[in-house]
């Protein structure tokens, strides 16, 4: 077998890459390179961690000038095993790493692990040292995890294997966990270990030069040992890619969850997390929007993490968000009451026949309401009694339980009792046994019965709205793209030649033209006598604007003259700005005036895209002035979108109320808005050269009435395109 | 002794109060009422609780029919101990509580705590009988606990106390914890076990009818065993006692914090809070201004409350918001980077030397800068330089120490050095060693050290940001009230005979104008040529508005003309102005029309007061329309407010920075805003019956130019003044 020379080119086909995958996580037999014979060293833990927990395969230990290790037989070369190896382990410094992949194509070897450090995140020229692993990997076919990970878990009986260097093989579980921090997995682990969480397969990717995210978000897709993915980033390489592979697996039949903590959401954390492992983290808030499409449910801390996967895996769905709540104390169902609430949930409202029951089964002292008190001295019965009668009202979703451990409480009993009551359960449960000692007991009994248990009624509401949020999801149809009408070649012909720069404001208002943008009527005009016959044609009033490739700010030298009624107002308001042009800025070229239409006041929008250096052309949308520089209430996506995305662009924002008639206005042309940021996808979307783009305002009239573009600049980037 | 008959007159002096107060926490002697031999009922659990916590003083039971309880001679009458009895702990029904409150108070006994239930929080009958007991304790100077509460609990040696139905006594500490609710308070008790965390004094002050929050909070100011001060309250009955009461501890020479979770935040969380223990919980946003003003850090959780508790109790108070991180891993390092930052910390830059002295102990791959990541093979050697590097740059404030447990780390070897940094470090540490298991026994090791751990580096940085604001509160000078300029007869001329309902246009107008707000020249006046009179005296333009009891939105029937250049104008629209209002509302009595200066446009500004049921009068501040309706962008204020608290109002909305003069505005006269806050402030604490006040909008105009009251309007409530 030979080495083939690395080719860009020579990516493997999809299917190859895929089984390539699976001898990641179902390797026949394993080699670890360079183990050594001493604990507490890297290749060692790995080779110790393989043998010790019963892999089902073959462990080769690659140790030139050792007879064994561990009693296991050693080779001096991988090319001495006789036996096909499907998967290599490698911890070799950063610079022999690449000695060892050439070992590895020479053998065959189907997937490798790389451990080592000292690649992309130590600056160029470990960039350069990754690429040109990859390159290797790539030419052989090699799926390759990694570098500067932890390692695979793969809890699977008939596998049960972990190569890692984690100091313990976690329980087996229906949760994947994907994870770019390393580290951050060896806490995982040990946090999971504590809360009797199991995983299906636990993965550090690393620097992902080889398999990414996408590639193993993919594979779990197709593991029926996995029903729903967590997921540690730093950085996203392509959102669009992450949109198109987590739509597919959290949506329709067999659909997974899959939730996400995304850290650099500051730019301090995101500079951070550039010093640590390379990464480049995009505008937090185009994160954000890329969740939203992707149907991943970003949380914001492990805690949180996993307190909403145990919901989503221990518990059926729930049909609404409405909450029971069933307390032995006042104050805790209070507290509960607000943290529903404030998570979106909201509180049934019971049926009489429940009021009924809940009345007859308690004490007079009891508050029957939602949240039910069963008063301090409550026994499983009384808690039985009041959760099935909760349970058994059909405005009811879903159960928290609450118990704080009082003098009289049975914590074990009432345990037992919730378990009983779960068992023929069909809406979800969740219980908070508050304390931190006595009530350890009754905990065991819930999370043994895979009732989920929070310290703190809060966290289980989080949890539960958590799940809405999976649920709203799951409702919300798939959209295509929807491609406007357009006039692309008109459009080509002025963004293809164009410098870097600023187009002319008659440039950027005809490409908006070509894509069928409300724009009112204009001319470039070179003088006076241009323009009042441009207005005479078009009729009045209308609008003057200086055109000047040194005037970014027309307003500011009073180069704009608004509302010219007749064409002696055109003359004179020409003369007066030529005048006040040439004094504010002398050595500016002129290239003329924009004539223009006067168009009616409306709602003023801001739309704007840009080419993202990480997710490509994204689209902004917002209301005008003060709404997004004071509130910064804007919403984000990314291009192209389809309808029902443009809705949710328009309605996700704040001040959403005043386009829909608050304070007696009358309702605007929403349905405008839209048509406009379909367009404005469509365009950014087939020109990448447009680097920036800012409607502002759009000017929007009453419903039914339509808006028109009142200024535009389009901004393109250095590279023109070839011909 | 006799029993004084209960009369409300007969308050106890403060000293004496005080006194007694004393008596619940350091009692000679103690009698549980009403005890059975029966564990698991209450009043035998609280006398066990008592015997078997080593209490210094003596203890009676008395138990009719009984000779003794486990072993201590037992009374059958209270009346029948030799002894005098200072502190009576009482679980009878609410409706026998009454006749043994007459035995104490013939017994001479200085304090009760009532645990029993079924007063306010049942309704109107046992809010008599609440009524009933907090009278006789009154007519005889007994300090009273409850009822409905859990007990009071002392851990001084010197008094070893646990009065109380909790399960456990909790250890030593320098923090008192004060509660509402009962139930909470064995949760907590549990929850506080379990973290290590000690108590001086522990209160569950259920119903409050006798000591409230404020009684115990004052006497905790005097409390040489409590640093700090925890509070959970479902209502506040008094904000501006409490206001005053929590000032005195927050601020000033032996401050002690105050940090507190107020339920009840939501109107559901609210109306349970009602149904529980009969609360009437105030607006959310007036108990944020409360606490604000109280120098009281309101947090959100149990987690929370004891998280930042810690910080400020273990570790001294830092010099600033500054943070270094050290961590063995990258991820959670840019986690509690974002953490940080998003709770309002700030990531200190490092000088040279601190880099050049990270650089020279840790090994190439690591990150020198802040977060600092000694990579994953570090063990303590590396640690500790690392934290005494950065302790010793002057940048830095504080510092967090983060642990992942990989398979080299020395757990508890690292937790040693933490502790012997800590040992001679003068700013404050915290620790996050993350995991659940293999990291408890470093986790050990740094709280027996008193070194404040937090399993998720997130809420460390929350603990961290609480500490600020008790920071920021204890560097704001205290203010007194402003006394502003009034003619407070004037104004009383007018409310007091007012009836109940809305003062006529210009009656407000005068009211505003006796306490000297900017009130254009105005006059009521009852036909045109009374309003061409006084607009050719003050000079046009001017505005007439109707004035009719049943128009309240006058633009609405074109009550209102604007800008009337002349007289005929005013002729003109006067005429119309009738015909108008006549056609849309044909019953309306008018009374006439109120001519006024037209004044110029300027910032729209909202101030509001009302008289709140719970708060007394409150003062809200706005940016007019939008930023009030649409983004609820208003502060609150209990008046009477100084001009720090005023200018805070100001500044705290979020779209302040539009006064400042953003958008190429000029900045608006923001002290004028502040001067008509203070005399709203003064306007509204003179008179009582002004129930709400708007000035919608006040105009405001650049800075130094001032501004004018566009329109007011004045709510009398229903009970006139006595004369």
């Amino acid at each position: 077998m030979s080495v083939q020379a690395p080719s860009p080119k020579a990516a493997p086909s999809g299917s190859g890459i895929s089984r390539a995958i699976d001898a990641v996580f179902n390797p026949r037999s394993i080699a670890v390179l360079g183990v050594t014979r001493s604990p507490g060293t890297v290749p060692y833990d790995i080779f110790h961690n393989i043998l010790t927990t019963s892999y089902t395969g073959v462990l080769y230990p690659v140790a030139p000038g050792k007879r064994s290790i561990d009693s296991v037989r050693a080779y001096r070369y991988l090319t001495d095993i006789e036996d096909d190896v499907d998967l290599a382990v490698i911890v070799f410094p950063a610079n022999v790493c690449e000695r060892a992949l050439e070992h590895c194509a020479k053998k065959g070897v189907k997937a490798v692990i790389i451990i080592s450090a000292g690649f992309r995140e130590v600056g160029p020229e470990g960039l350069r040292r990754e690429q040109r692993i990859k390159d290797i990997c790539d030419a052989n076919g090699i799926a390759m995890i990694g570098p500067n990970c932890l390692g695979v878990i793969n809890t699977d009986p008939a596998m049960s294997l972990n190569a890692s260097f984690a100091r313990k093989m976690p329980a087996q579980g229906r949760i994947a966990f994907l994870s770019q921090s390393g580290a951050l997995c060896t806490a995982v682990l040990d946090y999971a270990l504590g809360k009797g969480i199991g995983f299906s397969k636990f993965v550090s990717f690393g620097n992902k030069a080889g398999l990414t995210e996408m590639d193993l978000l993919e594979y779990l897709r197709g593991d029926d040992q996995t029903d729903m993915i967590l997921l540690y980033l730093e950085e996203l390489r392509n959102g669009r890619k992450l949109i198109e592979v987590a739509q597919r697996i959290t949506r329709g039949p067999g659909a997974k969850p899959i939730l996400a903590i995304k850290s650099g959401r500051t730019p301090q954390g995101a500079s951070a997390a550039a010093s640590h492992t390379g990464s480049l983290a995009g505008e937090d808030a185009i994160c954000e929007a890329v969740f939203r499409e992707a149907g991943i449910i970003r949380v914001t801390s492990i805690e949180e993490l996993f307190n909403s996967a145990i919901m989503l895996t221990y518990q059926p769905l729930p049909k609404g968000d409405s909450l029971a709540i069933v307390t032995n104390a006042g104050g805790p169902g209070v507290m509960a009451t607000d943290a529903a609430v404030g998570s979106g949930l909201t509180i049934a409202p019971f049926a009489p026949e429940t009021t009924a029951k809940l009345s007859a089964a308690l004490p007079a002292a009891a508050n029957i309401k939602n949240p039910v008190d069963v008063i301090g001295d409550a026994r499983s019965d009384r808690y039985i009694a009041a959760m099935e009668a909760v349970l058994a009202d059909a405005a009811v979703d879903q159960m928290l339980v609450i118990l704080t451990p009082q003098s009289m409480t049975d914590i074990e009993g009432i345990a037992r009792g919730v378990c009983e009551v779960h068992a023929h359960a069909t809406k979800p449960i969740a219980c908070s046994f508050m304390g931190a000692c006595d009530v350890v007991g009754g905990i065991d009994i819930l999370q043994a019965a895979n009732i989920p248990h929070y310290i703190l009624p809060e966290w289980a509401c989080r949890a539960m709205a958590d799940v809405q949020r999976v649920i709203k999801w799951r409702s919300q149809p798939a959209e295509e793209p929807q491609q406007t009408p357009a006039d692309q070649a008109a459009a080509a012909a002025i963004i293809d030649p164009a410098p870097a720069g600023y187009l002319r404001e008659d440039q950027a208002l005809a490409v908006l033209k070509a894509y069928e943008f409300p724009v009112p009527a204009y001319k470039l005009c070179r003088s006076a006598d241009e323009a009042v016959e441009f207005a005479d044609s078009i009729g009045y009033p209308v609008v003057l604007r200086i055109v000047s490739p040194q005037i970014v700010h027309k307003f500011d030298v009073k180069g704009v003259a608004l509302n010219l009624e007749s064409a002696q107002a055109v003359r004179d308001a020409h003369r007066d700005m030529m005048n006040s042009v040439h004094a504010a800025v002398p050595d500016a070229t002129i290239e003329g005036v924009i004539a223009r239409q006067m168009v009616p006041a409306g709602h003023e929008i801001i739309l704007g895209a840009k080419q993202d250096a990480v997710f490509g052309p994204t689209l902004m949308f917002g209301l005008g002035g003060l709404f997004v520089e004071t509130f910064k209430d804007v919403t984000f996506a990314l291009a192209p979108i389809g309808p029902a995305s443009a809705m949710r662009m328009v309605k996700d924002v704040k001040a959403h109320s005043l386009l829909e008639g608050a304070r007696g206005t009358e309702p605007a042309d929403i349905e405008a808005i839209c048509q406009c940021l379909l367009r404005l996808s469509r365009l950014v979307t087939d020109f990448p050269r447009i680097a920036e783009l800012d409607i502002n305002p759009l000017l929007v009239w009453p419903a039914g009435q339509g808006g028109a573009v009142a200024d535009v600049r389009i901004k393109i980037n250095g590279e023109t395109q070839p011909k």
